[in-house]
């Protein structure tokens, strides 16, 4: 069932107010009696709330016929608050900072506000996602039971922001882009931007394997038309909201928060609850040392690396491979009948 | 001693003619009186031959008291036949597509016809001058004693392919490119080609270890003060030029020869002379694969992997570690001291 919670006035950790906040969402399955079946799964960069769906099915992990699965989409997936459907002043590329400590802040609102729980199962991510996990079992240590961290990191690394500047200047480049305020969308610079991601999210071995040719059940010919079919399912997103995407994903730091005051290793030794970090071997945004790094700080959490060359798709439902779907599904299961 | 060889009119693969044609290079030491103490050491993108400089000296492998080592410059680096330099109809970015294998046959022309020598005791290079030692063994088996190519490939992989075309569309998303006819060099197109560019020339904990903050004997106090400073010394080559050369690197196959006919199996396993292949570990253009995958076609060639977090700056002279300098000497010691 898809939704939208509206949270009124909403401080961001600027010191910003984003006017008429709202978060949209989906859930899955039915919540139980004693409000104790809840998993959340956020969304990730490019994602909505629709493409969590590939992950959430019966006989799965995340069972819509065991857990009600909350999917609360981030501030700028175009189904919360976003540059694309914001007024102005926070219009386009003038819509604010956000980071993942405000998305998690919103959702958690809406989880306790509107669904009125007290305690989540687990919570699941991937990529950007797998950052807001880390943040939630951060800053609600005695809400979150479990997390499951996916092709994530816990703090945006500097590599991970400079590729990310890069993909950020590519698509800033065309004059068409305006400043944001484009009549219609950039094409040169959205392909260049698109291009450029496409070489970071799956591994080098992914295409040597010709891999790509068959992503998501298709047959390409060769490289330029799975680029071009690749970059037509990604058009559908705005531009800005991309871009302010983008600059949350530059600014994740579990640690940054007052409670932690810029100490990774106080914010991430706060994460008492169990958790199985899963980075892909092969991930060029977040290779495993990202993970080791989270868990040689955590206390109860478990690195498990996915093995093979799916890179950053490892996690991403409908692009990872069977065995990637597997592997993930497995863990979750163990994740979630431990007792809590 | 710098200089310049005239080619007059030559043929590329492709069949376009470049008009009186010429080859920059420096040399390094005298050539003895049997001409057998020959390396040629060829340059690589973004470099000149001023960029060879820096592996070569007394006590070093390549010692100019010992060998006689030549320096072509490859085409459109702005000191051999270049879109900067030369007239219409082969201006700017009209020049002509360049393949290793016209490089090379370019270069040999210069070592053969100007200096008149008939053998070469080591062909060395770093990264497409390492594509252009894997081009020299197989077309010249006869004249070739060793290679050492160094974080380079003999075929450009799909991915490699990749992540250039992603650095070419990102400078040329912006319009003050103008097709190539430029007044004034792109500035938001080129600051995105080298930010994305810089995100693949070290490995993420290069940077997580905060090594750009150094490097080159630098202080910068923090990255974006190493992205202007960078930006500003790669500034000092033409725009055209880098694209040329870029599209030179995308065509790169050691098998792309009437000889060899796209075999690759063919081409290397012509290779006949003693190797030594050194990838660095944490390379992101050129991962180990692409050499294992060589080096298991090569009768005569050892794979030696660099280790370390350099990626890709481990064969730069410069900016690879003393650590990656040292490890590549002893490598060219231990390669020139065979008897061959």
């Amino acid at each position: 069932m898809e939704g939208q919670y509206r949270l009124g006035d909403f401080e961001l950790q600027s010191g910003t107010v984003l006017k008429d906040a709202f978060v949209g969402y989906e859930t899955h399955g039915e919540l139980n009696a004693d409000k104790s079946n809840v998993i959340v799964y956020p969304t990730w960069y490019s994602g909505t709330h629709e493409s969590n769906r590939g992950a959430i099915g019966e006989g799965r992990a995340l069972d819509p016929n065991k857990y009600f699965i909350i999917v609360p989409d981030q501030f700028c997936d175009g189904f919360s608050s976003s540059p694309s459907n914001m007024p102005p002043p926070h219009d386009r590329y003038r819509f604010p900072l956000v980071t993942p400590y405000d998305n998690v802040i919103a959702s958690h609102r809406l989880v306790t506000e509107y669904f009125g729980i007290e305690r989540i199962k687990l919570v699941v991510g991937f990529s950007m996602s797998a950052q807001q996990a880390f943040h939630w079992a951060a800053l609600y240590p005695e809400m979150v039971e479990r997390i499951a961290p996916i092709c994530g990191s816990a703090k945006t690394s500097p590599h991970d922001w400079l590729h990310l500047e890069g993909m950020k200047l590519a698509l800033q480049a065309d004059d068409a882009w305006a400043g944001g305020d484009y009549d219609s969308p950039p094409e040169k610079g959205f392909r260049a931007f698109f291009t450029v991601g496409a070489a970071w999210f799956a591994s080098q071995n992914f295409y040597r394997r010709g891999l790509h040719l068959t992503l998501g059940g298709n047959e390409f010919k060769d490289i330029q038309e799975f680029l071009d079919s690749m970059l037509d399912a990604f058009s559908a997103m705005d531009v800005n909201d991309y871009l302010c995407m983008l600059l949350t994903w530059q600014s994740a730091d579990v640690s940054n928060h007052p409670e932690f005051n810029g100490d990774l290793q106080k914010a991430l030794s706060s994460i008492i609850c169990p958790a199985i970090v899963m980075p892909c071997e092969t991930d060029l945004y977040f290779p495993p040392e990202d993970s080791e790094l989270a868990v040689s700080m955590m206390p109860n959490a478990e690195l498990r690396i996915i093995p093979g060359d799916s890179g950053h798709l490892a996690g991403m439902p409908g692009l990872a491979s069977p065995d990637d779907d597997k592997f993930i599904d497995n863990a979750l299961f163990e994740l979630l009948e431990n007792v809590s």
